[in-house]
């Protein structure tokens, strides 16, 4: 029996290695070699330990399953497939095709049973972390005695490339420090990386690093020894406390006779010789393609019924639970839904108009505690600079291994794994996730930020300290091109409100929003906070864009657009200008991705073409701009790097005085106006 | 005499400490309590072990000292003030204001004898690395028996934070690996960081951690014991192979009685009432501010006479090598000079037209290589995806640690490290460094990005891969928002050619290149070798945007503007264009910045005013090209992110095809010829 067992292990092990194989062989492009390296501890895994229901990927209370090596897709294509997901033998056939559920690398969203879009790598690692992070949080907010409604663990595959990316290091070090015992991750530790033996640039003792963060580190000395692999994730599943990071030796395209353990198994099919030498030396039918035995898919579709039993009983258990708890029940079932309460924003703050006002990193402090007392899944915090960056819920506790339930999370000095452990919570659903930094560290998280538009993640991000009013810290800390590198990102939604009702406005909206993060963008230095009887409501902000002021009954002259601690400026100077008889429409820009999702009519109302003489006035780099202020506009940016010096000394020196937008103003419209 | 060097000690320690205090405390705005803490250690580094030479900062053997934990840089400035740099004592009294030579941060060519620009986390340790390969790479290729005209120690100073940030992982990783042994870091193990105690986020065993990346750890339990301090500085020069960490316990705002040990020391002023008890308590005159007593000074001013000494040793060293082997000295001087060899470029050659042509990343490999062969200083490698990226110099060697005379470096899946060693390489001097990843993942590494162009640093990058035409690899893999990320860096030259000889042109360019670095952006698939018989010359590279082609003798209709691989696209639209009687100019326009730098007349003449139909046509977001189509043109962009598919199919289903650039032009032809 067990014999016979070894066999049927060997025979399905092999069925996903050379479906994986088959796959990349097809679509003449992709990765056979980590597949094929890695399918038996694929294999122990996803049949012996990972509780998932293929017909119902969404179960809440699934074990979560992260490819690092996303490279690898195909493994897990063939893993979904061959367990009873809802990907058909022919979307593997079409694997890395237009329109296929099978992409080059596995896309969260885009094929059932993909938990995270992965293949930069370092970042499934990350948000394996998030994912547990996120299931410590929800056990201790929901389970009582006799109820574990959210109890599971969370599986990562990763790479070398993975754990040589300094994400890993950032993700690892604060997993070890908070105790996630639940997140074990199997290295596969094929010593192979594009360049050749990983030996030429890798020689790190792997073990005791993760020792060093407070892991439990493994070690499986053969990648194809089933009993030992069982034995090892059974021994991390065991352990309470630690992260395990089981190290296991493979051979990268294992069973290819010409390529196994060598780089050109990594990225290119092993070509249609090699895959008959492979099929041969694995006692593998040559024909046809994309076989797989009666008995193995049979074993391999035990999934089904067992992942049925497990939701079912997990079902009873919650019903259980929701007479019991029925109150406890009902906020479960929202949090997982991802609607918000009614009237969640019903508390939040109107800030009384304020000429010395306050800095709207100051104001989204007030509104994200307003928030956070009626949205109590919203959890977050900053990467080591809450006191600046105004993060912190009050008397909501410090998320730490001693206190699950707190919701102030501290994410060490480690921009990129923050990013990447919120992109980890929001994928694990039930939470929404906010993170914070000055503005110009935003850059260290930039792949994090990347991923969560590019999987439509509901992550918010506080970015403060957002210009060269920063001041004294210098350039180094002045963000001057971030605004625009953000604005470049596709489906990333970038707000920068002109005060603290705007911040509020901000606020709500993001909360609102469903399609993807949102970035804040805040000021470190106070600004008055505007006279709403005086200019137009913050609720504008919605827009995009709106008109804030204008001189009543008069056709505008010129328009002055700015964002955030701009907007004041161009206010000072409209009055400015109006008592020299020149009339001035204010608009405050508090997103170009808002205004784009206008219809036209209204941003040709916020912005006549016809009034050419268009200013915009941004403590950034002018780029992108021209499209609102159009060819006879003109732009009060800044495209260098910004200086150490008291902030009110910078905006004076680089322009941003409302004398300045004056002249600029005047001299756009004279240039305007002058007969050709 | 023991007893009074330690009273001198003392009282030297406190010289810097309240030197650094008082600083702070002037501009009211600062970082205290790092100084304060960390003052013993850089006391005894800079007395006893740093070979420096305070009037000739550029000395190239010194030892190099970075102080990664930038925000202490009042302590850096101390520092040079006390051991007799031209930095005068009025200079610190104006720290963090305009114009002074004490930013808020230290910054390299800013103050002399600051060695980098610091201040984002981890950065400086990086930086070290960098610094620390350089010189065993130039003592490889230098020093012969008897002549050790490269031999000097690189010195770090890094905090929490700076451990904390992934790019430590990566930098420190491959430290370890290379066995650079002369990489000696001072850790400032405060225990503090911005949120509080470094225990709320950070447990890590950073001995163990460090350890197994190949480094020796030492460890100093109080931060002001001199002589343990020094006996470890003293282990560490004395071992050859492991780079070593120094933890030392310290305690921010040392000296402070009501500040010392908190986080209110860290980052700002102690206050006017603290200053007067830390005085007290350490036995300081309290007036006059900024005191330095005469027997410290004296002592610190001893740096002078020995930096002399020291370097005219070496440069006597020097001479006689020089004698012994006049073409090495030579070569060393033209290195060190970062002048280039005459006729460097003259090997460089020119590609034959091609219909099939060649990858740009292709055609770079081959131009790199042939000017490596006379630019023997140029030296780099990619983030493991040299055989993809096409930086290998052939026969160069590896650089490793059997063979620090190699070339070719492997930095492993690091693409943050490799930036910010690569930045430290540049900032030693004798070296021009090159770096490569794919153009998606130079995400990774903005945050070193930013600072070479800050430094000014000549730096080149290789980024390849550069759009949808990645193909398979799908949106992870696929760059769209890169290149405008990229352009918004000030001081950064974006080049992204659109032939084998543009490609070359960028490289002339690139190594000509003197103000900062340079990014080059190829592309993974073959692109036509264009005729130059035909089409104007590549030489037109260097100004940006040239005019490659027009209708012989007829005003154009319309211009057709692109880069890299979308211009031959734009040529073939205009060669239909022209048999349907429209005339098209096409201008390709690998560079902004450059185009921005040619006077306004050749702009005018490139791009008149007067001829509204300008299409531009890039597979990247459309940010930032209206600048350039102005209010009537048209952009032919990707503003979303990509899809897994064979990159003939993307280019189609986005809309990169001749056929669907003609329709566009003709659309915007007509838009802006109908009448109102």
């Amino acid at each position: 029996m067990v014999k016979d067992q070894n066999k049927l292990d060997v025979l399905n092990i092999n069925t996903l290695r050379m479906l994986a194989a088959d796959t990349v062989e097809k679509a003449k492009s992709g990765h056979p070699g980590m597949p094929m390296g890695a399918a038996a501890m694929a294999y122990v895994l996803w049949t012996r330990y990972l509780h998932h229901n293929p017909q119902d990927p969404t179960w809440i209370n699934r074990d979560r399953f992260v490819l690092s090596a996303g490279h690898g897709s195909a493994l897990v294509y063939a893993l979904l497939h061959l367990t009873g997901y809802d990907l058909p033998l022919e979307e593997l056939k079409n694997f890395r095709q237009w329109g296929s559920k099978t992409p080059g690398h596995p896309e969260f969203r885009h094929t059932p049973g993909v938990e995270a879009t992965t293949g930069p790598l370092g970042q499934g690692l990350a948000n394996g972390v998030g994912m547990a992070i996120a299931e410590r949080f929800l056990s201790a907010h929901f389970n009582r005695p006799g109820y574990n409604v959210v109890d599971h663990y969370t599986y990562v595959i990763a790479s070398d490339g993975d754990l040589m990316e300094g994400v890993s290091h950032e993700s690892a070090s604060l997993a070890g420090h908070l105790k996630l015992g639940k997140l074990i991750c199997l290295y596969d530790d094929n010593r192979i990386s594009i360049e050749g033996d990983t030996g030429i640039a890798y020689t790190e003792d792997r073990a005791k690093r993760f020792e060093a963060y407070g892991w439990q580190a493994l070690h499986v000395s053969d990648g194809n020894d089933i009993a030992r692999l069982a034995a090892a994730i059974q021994v991390a599943r065991d352990e309470k406390e630690r992260p395990s990071m089981i190290l296991i030796r493979t051979r990268i395209g294992y069973g290819s006779p010409g390529k196994e353990g060598t780089a050109a198994a990594h990225g290119e099919p092993l070509g249609a010789e090699e895959i008959k030498r492979t099929k041969e030396n694995l006692d593998w039918p040559l024909a046809p393609d994309f076989f797989i035995p009666e008995e193995s898919l049979a074993y391999f579709r035990q999934a089904v019924d067992r992942g049925i039993s497990w939701q079912s009983r997990w079902q009873a258990e919650f019903d259980s639970f929701a007479k019991a708890f029925p109150d406890l029940a009902l906020e479960f079932k929202q949090w997982m839904s991802g609607r918000l309460q009614d009237n969640w924003a019903n508390g939040i703050p109107v800030f009384p108009a304020d000429k010395k006002g306050l800095a709207t990193r100051s104001a989204s402090g007030t509104v994200l505690n307003n928030i956070a007392s009626k949205v109590t899944n919203l959890i977050g915090g900053s990467a080591d600079l809450a006191p600046s960056n105004k993060t912190i819920i009050k008397g909501a506790g410090d998320f730490a291994s001693g206190n699950y339930n707190g919701r102030n999370m501290h994410f060490g000095v480690r921009e990129h794994g923050m990013g990447s452990i919120a992109n980890g919570m929001a994928l694990h659903g039930g939470l929404i996730p906010y993170c914070a930094t000055f503005l110009v560290f935003s850059d260290y998280m930039r792949p994090s930020i990347r991923m969560a538009a590019m999987m439509g993640l509901k992550v918010i991000y506080i970015f403060t300290h957002d210009s060269i009013g920063l001041g004294e810290d210098g350039p180094t800390h002045q963000p001057i091109e971030q605004l625009a590198g953000l604005r470049a990102i596709p489906n990333l939604t970038v707000i920068r409100p002109a005060d603290a009702n705007e911040t509020a406005e901000a606020w709500k909206y993001a909360l609102e929003h469903e399609k993807g993060p949102i970035v804040l963008i805040l000021s470190r230095q106070n600004l008055p906070t505007l006279d709403r009887q005086k200019v137009a409501p913050a609720a504008g902000l919605s827009r995009g864009a709106y008109i804030l002021s204008e001189t009543e009954g008069k056709k505008p002259d010129a328009i002055l657009m700015a964002s955030g601690s701009e907007v004041h400026i161009a206010l000072q100077a409209a009055g400015m200008l109006q008592e020299d008889g020149v009339s001035v429409r204010v608009v405050s820009m508090p997103s170009w991705e808002l205004f784009e999702e206008q219809p036209d009519e209204y941003r040709k109302i916020v912005l006549p073409p016809e009034i050419t003489a268009k200013v915009a006035v941004e403590a950034g780099v002018a780029q992108g701009w021209r499209y609102y202020t159009g060819d006879k506009g003109e732009i009060i940016g800044i495209n260098h790097f910004g200086a150490s010096a008291p902030y009110q000394v910078l905006f004076e020196k680089f322009g941003f005085t409302a004398e300045n937008v004056v002249d600029k103003v005047m001299q756009t419209i004279r240039r305007n106006t002058k007969k050709p």
